[in-house]
C-alpha cells in the first residue's frame, strides 16, 4: 500500500518536472536565439520555468514560493541549463522545439490546473479562479518573451494556447460547480487542457485574425 | 435620501467606469496596431485598465485587488475587448484615440487620488503617497507599452501625463496637511488632475527636452 | 564612543548612497540615450536604483520598501536625476560610464549581501538566499533595460556582473555555515563581490560565448 502511494506521487513529480523542463527549454531556446551569454541563459530558462507559478503567488499573496519548497526542480532546471549550454547546438533547435510542444501542453494542463485549484481553495471567485489559471499557465512565456524583447508569442501567433489553458479552467469551475473531488476537478482540467492544446497543435486551428480594412 | 445616495454611489461607479473602459481602449487598440490575435487584444486591454492599480495594491501590499472586489469591472473590460476585435476597424483609430483622451484624463484623476488616499490610509509619508499616487495613474500605459515591445509613450513624448498626476497629488498632501476631510481631498485631487491634464492636452504644452550637444 | 557609532553609520550611509547614485546614474544615461523626457529619465533613474531591492521585497514579502524607511535616498536619487538633466551632456557620458564603473561595483557588493542575510533572517534556503542575493544585484539594470526596450546588458555582454554577486553569495552561505557573525559575513560579503567585479573589469574576463556551429 505505500509502495504504492510512492510510486504515485513519484509519477506526479516526474509529470510536473518533464513539464518544467520543456517550459524551461523553449527560455534557453530562445535566450541563444538571441546570442545571450550564460547568465542570460539561465535566467530566461528559470522565468521562462518558474515565471507564471511565481506571478500567481505574488497576486495571491502566497509564500513560500513552489519553487522555495521543491528545491529539486530548481536543481534540475539549473542543470539543464548549463547541460544546453554545454551540448546544445542551433541544428539542434528545430528538432527540439518540435519536441518540446508536447511536454509543454503538459505542462500548461498542469499549471492551469493548479492555479484554478490554489484560487479556490483561498477563496476567490470562479471568474478569477480561471483568469489565475490561465496567468500560471501562460506567463511563464510572456515574461520570457519580454525580457527577450519581443512581443509575446502567445499573444500574437494566433494559436490556441492561453485559450486552451482559459477553457479547461472553465471545466474545472463547472465541475466545482458540481461538487466534484477538488482532486477529480484538477486531473480533468490538466487533462483536457493538455488535449485542448494537443488538438490545436495537430490540426493546426487558427484564432480569428483583424480584418484589415 | 437613500434614493439620493444610491443615485451618487452610481453616478461614481459610472465615472469609474468610463475612466477604466478609456484606459483598456487605450490598450485594445495598441495591441491591434501590433496585429495581435483575441487572447493578446484582450491581455493588453486588462493590463492598461488594471495594471496600475494592481501594482500599487503588490507594493501596498493590499488584497484583494480593486478587480476582485468589483467583477462588474472585468466583465465590462471583456466584453470591450470583444466588442472591439468584433467592430472596430483601423480607420476608427484616429478618431478613437482623440475620443478616449478626454475619459483617459478622468481616470488619470481618479486613480491618481485612489492611489494617494490608500497610501495614506495605511500610513505611509506624503512623499511615498504622491509616489504611489502616480504609479496607479501611469503604470496601466507604462506596462501596455512594455508588452507591447515599445517604450513606454509616458516616458518620451515630452507631454505632460505624470506630472499632472503628481501634481494632483501634492495638492492632495496640502489639504491633507491642512486637516481637510479625505473625501474632500480625493475630490479635489481627481478634479485638479484631470484639469491639469486637459489644460495640457488643450495647449499643447511640452516638457523640455535633453539638449543636443 | 558614541562619536565613533555616529561616525560610522554616516559612513556606511554614505557608501550606500555613493552605489545607489552611480546605479541611478546608469538608468539616467539609458534614459537620455532613448531621448526619453523628465518623466522617463526620473522613472528609470528610480527602477535602477531601487528596482533590484524592491523586488526582492516583493518577492521575500517584507514591508515597508527600504527606500521608503530612508526617505533621504529617494530625494537624493531625484535631486540627482534633475542635476543630470540640467547639466549633463552627451559628451558627458563616456567619462560618467567609466567612473561610475566602480561605485557600481561596491552596489552590486552590498546589494548582494543585504539580499543574502535578509533572505537567511527569514529562514529561506542557502540556495534561495543565495538567489534572491544575486536578484537583488542585477534586477535593478534588468527593469531599467527592460523599461528601454532593449535586452538587459547583463544577459548578453558576456562579462561577469551577475557571476560576481552569485560568487559572493556563496562565500556568505559558506561563511553562515561555519557559523561566523551576520555582520562578519555581509562585510566579507559586499567586498569580495565588489573585488570580482573589479577584477573582471580590470582583467577583462569574459563568460564563453555559444559555438555557432
Amino acid at each position: 500500500m505505500d509502495n504504492f502511494e510512492n510510486w504515485e506521487s513519484t509519477l506526479l513529480l516526474s509529470i510536473e518536472l518533464l513539464a518544467t523542463l520543456a517550459f524551461a527549454l523553449s527560455g534557453i531556446m530562445e535566450a541563444a536565439r538571441k546570442r545571450m551569454d550564460i547568465v542570460g541563459v539561465c535566467v530566461v530558462g528559470f522565468l521562462a520555468a518558474f515565471g507564471g507559478g511565481t506571478l500567481r503567488d505574488i497576486l495571491l499573496d502566497q509564500r513560500p514560493f513552489f519553487w522555495v519548497e521543491n528545491e529539486i526542480v530548481m536543481w534540475a532546471v539549473l542543470a539543464l541549463c548549463i547541460l544546453s549550454i554545454s551540448f546544445m547546438r542551433q541544428k539542434h533547435f528545430e528538432l527540439t522545439e518540435k519536441t518540446i510542444q508536447w511536454p509543454d501542453a503538459l505542462g500548461l494542463g498542469l499549471f492551469t490546473a493548479s492555479g484554478v485549484a490554489q484560487s479556490l481553495a483561498i477563496g476567490l471567485s470562479p471568474t478569477v479562479a480561471i483568469l489565475m489559471g490561465t496567468i500560471t499557465g501562460i506567463f511563464g512565456g510572456v515574461l520570457r518573451d519580454i525580457v527577450c524583447n519581443e512581443i509575446p508569442v502567445s499573444f500574437k501567433d494566433h494559436r490556441p494556447y492561453a485559450l486552451c489553458s482559459f477553457a479547461g479552467g472553465l471545466v474545472y469551475i463547472l465541475m466545482a460547480a458540481a461538487e466534484a473531488e477538488p482532486w477529480f476537478c484538477m486531473t480533468v482540467c490538466a487533462v483536457l487542457t493538455t488535449l485542448f492544446r494537443i488538438l490545436a497543435i495537430l490540426n493546426n486551428w487558427l484564432l480569428p485574425a483583424w480584418r484589415k480594412d
